[in-house]
């Protein structure tokens, strides 16, 4: 078995260590010289690079185009909305100055303090402020709308505590900005953003989520409706993966973006905005993988499959390299990407033990007995079961399998959900319950106050009020107030 | 014709202000309220983005896998190598506080003075340091290598006059970092991408390419050589499109990367970078469009074919409607990306110059008396040329027509750029000459200092020493010293 396998912490040890660990030894991330930017490494980067070609595709198919916006925003445009500036505006990374120049005592370079901005700018937390700012000269006539348009890109938050993927200063993500004329049409808007989100989680990621509405104290600074995925983590924490909100009128009016509606009406326009980002990196490594490392959805693995021939000599590797080379053929040409690892500088336990640190769904290994046999061992990675295959047609079988590992995931994280998803009436066992980890559907008495100190007292906070909810009526557990439904709570990331 | 249209001033009256124009009337991209930076609009980025799939696939095929490494840089690392320093640290956007708070009088957000970092960060203008600086924990042995990493990034250059596309202070690009274990891989995967960026040139944009060497004094800030592709404009100006940098151990010894080569000696690691930007856009519109506007390359129009009918009634269009369903049902199932424009709000002739000014590679019309003669009339951007065609088989004279288009237009360039370039051999005909534009063959006595004298004079600078060039000795045009070979002067973008 390899060094760094050997070295991952177990699940049950440590939770947080196993995860902190397993993202550096699998490649896929590590902290940079920067305070709280992380360095994403090509395996990791390949990943991303899927979630986004499928989410891209996904937007593309609603009408949504791909544009780009600046990176820096003048500080003044941070305060036009009031909300806003209170929840973005204060943990940023601010551009003073715009030149260097030789230090006069010769250690290299410093700040030359004569090119100083006379406003500063911002390094983007979210767009909506800039982009709203352009779209009033975009916006004239209820002709121009709706507008829908997403960006890729890179923010940046001063976040004090960070750990790779979860939580970082720079981070990656898309932020779709849309503009409507009706307040209805952007309120459906943000709906099916959701719907994207939603399947899009549970298509790649094998990620079960609960759609939800977020409450009054938990929105985006901003908003009027903020929308949102979430997930749950083996441990039993709740991992918000996507968030979709309806801004009203706010940003339109902050930025004066009016348009001359089908009556001939001036009017403000409505809004949406909506984001995933690398998170969702730190939602699929938490939610399938286990104590020998990584499991990767087969629709979002950068490798699908791996081959691995067992052999003593070059005759041996040579007759194997014959009979791999057709099935690699028929994979690649069904879609399926494929690593032949021939390499005869590691040994094939390293091999093996890397593959599935790297979470690579199956495994075939071929020796010169299956040869003889006209057999290979296919081992699947979500289960680690051995099954010894017919060479003839084993391509079908393994995309066979394929759909088959996606499925069981999914399935697997969605049991764990619900055997993790309790019901509870009393303060009490709330308290109790709570420090196992789960989602606890309760009642709550509506009001912010009551939120906050059921946090005080629990660290637990809402984490929605769950769309497919049923109207219950019953008292919020902490206040014994009435309550129409149940919400969900939940420590989380 | 469209009045944005009508506004567009001609490129014989004045080259640089039909650009600019072009620019913004096609919807391609606009200025900001940043300083400098732009907002690359939807159908703007709709071409990008075509350009980043194929040369990401041309990377990939080349063994290179994408990364993200950190938006900001510590200072400190920009003066780790002295050449890069000087060329590159001065002019950026430097990042000295972390956090606003609200300003004590009321007004907006301030600069939280308490908030000021130990050592300010710079926005990256390119990534060497940063990414060398991760390298060295990548490094160890020989096995490690090559490395061959690439990202695709926003960067940030205080520029002081920006122009859209071609010179912006912020702009997107893919910078490629490559290590090897020798002077040799180092170089030959310098020209190799090179190489990828003179096919894409050609295949994708159309756009012919002058393969060629830097001299010194036009080097990468860092680079011990610095491969070009050199285009020319209508204008007879030259546009620098990507570069390609033999780094040799610079980057290496700056931040101490150093590995254990198959003789078991310690040595320092050999690096390559190489990058092309939104600038290629730049290149795109201005080797191509005309005063009608854009003319795009169909391998890389979003829009390859619009259909646009003409009709009087609803009925009229009813039928119309019918013919054209199958027509692009038919052309997207052969991988064409097609619009059918039945929009009512529009005149025919609104479509026909707005659909010209955006550069759609083919317009087909149809109207009632079309479909009784079974015709359709087919229009060419390129030519503008007009034909009538069979209704029946359209797809396949349309997917021809493309490729005639693409190759066309190629030609049309190529014709330009042989048209445009002379060889020169006396100091006055070079004077003469370069008011006229275009590239001059000259010979040069291999010094900066001469280099340095011919630009205060002329503006011209050496745009590179072509590689498919021939040794011919002759005498330097300005000092009369011997040469070995001519190169290539213009004046440039």
């Amino acid at each position: 078995m390899a060094k760094e396998l050997k070295n991952l912490t177990k699940r049950a040890e440590n939770y947080s260590q196993w995860y902190n660990e397993l993202v550096v030894k699998a490649d896929l991330a590590e902290q940079s010289a920067v305070r709280g930017c992380m360095v994403i490494k090509p395996y990791g980067y390949a990943i991303w690079e899927k979630m986004q070609r499928e989410l891209d595709n996904m937007f593309k198919e609603t009408g949504v185009q791909n544009a780009y916006f600046p990176l820096l925003i003048p500080k003044s445009f941070l305060s036009k909305e009031a909300d806003h500036v209170e929840g973005f505006a204060k943990e940023c990374a601010v551009v003073t100055h715009y030149r260097l120049m030789n230090d006069p005592n010769g250690n290299g370079v410093v700040v030359d303090p004569a090119a100083r901005l006379e406003e500063e700018l911002i390094i983007r937390p979210t767009s909506e402020t800039i982009i709203w700012n352009t779209y009033r000269n975009w916006i004239n006539s209820y002709r121009d709308l709706p507008l829908l348009v997403n960006q890729w890109a890179n923010v940046f938050r001063w976040e004090m505590r960070t750990r790779l993927f979860l939580r970082t200063a720079e981070f990656l993500w898309q932020e779709g900005h849309t503009a409507h004329a009706t307040k209805e049409e952007a309120q459906d808007k943000a709906i099916e953003m959701l719907n994207v989100y939603a399947d899009f989680a549970e298509k790649y990621m094998a990620l079960p989520v609960v759609k939800g509405v977020k409450t009054a104290n938990e929105r985006f600074a901003g908003a009027l409706e903020t929308y949102t995925i979430e997930a749950m983590m083996q441990d039993g924490k709740a991992l918000q993966s996507g968030t979709s909100h309806f801004l009203g009128q706010n940003f339109a009016k902050a930025f004066d973006v009016k348009f001359i509606n089908n009556q001939n009406e001036l009017e403000y326009v409505w809004a949406t905005s909506w984001g995933v980002s690398t998170r969702l990196m730190g939602a699929l490594i938490m939610t399938h993988s286990d104590d020998n490392g990584l499991v990767l959805p087969p629709h979002l693995a950068p490798i699908q499959v791996v081959i691995v021939p067992v052999y003593k000599t070059a005759d041996q590797l040579g007759d194997i390299d014959k009979v791999v080379t057709p099935i690699v053929a028929k994979l690649k040409g069904m879609g399926i990407s494929v690593k032949y690892d021939n390499a005869d500088n590691k040994r094939p336990g390293f091999k093996f033990a890397d593959y599935e640190l790297k979470g690579v769904p199956v495994r075939l290994v071929l020796g010169a007995r299956d040869i003889e046999a006209g057999t290979v061992e296919v081992m699947r990675r979500d289960t680690l079961e051995k099954q010894s295959v017919a060479l003839n047609g084993v391509e079908e079988y393994v995309a066979k399998l394929l759909e088959e590992i996606q499925q069981n995931i999914f399935n697997k994280a969605l049991r764990h959900r619900e055997k993790m998803t309790y019901k509870v009436d009393t303060w009490d066992e709330f308290k109790q319950q709570i420090e196992k980890g789960g989602f606890i559907l309760a009642h709550w008495d509506g009001t912010t106050e009551t939120e906050e100190k059921i946090k005080e007292e629990t660290k637990a906070t809402i984490r929605c009020i769950p769309m497919d909810g049923e109207d219950e009526p019953g008292k919020c557990i902490y206040t014994g107030k009435p309550s129409a439904r149940r919400v969900i709570f939940a420590r989380n990331y």
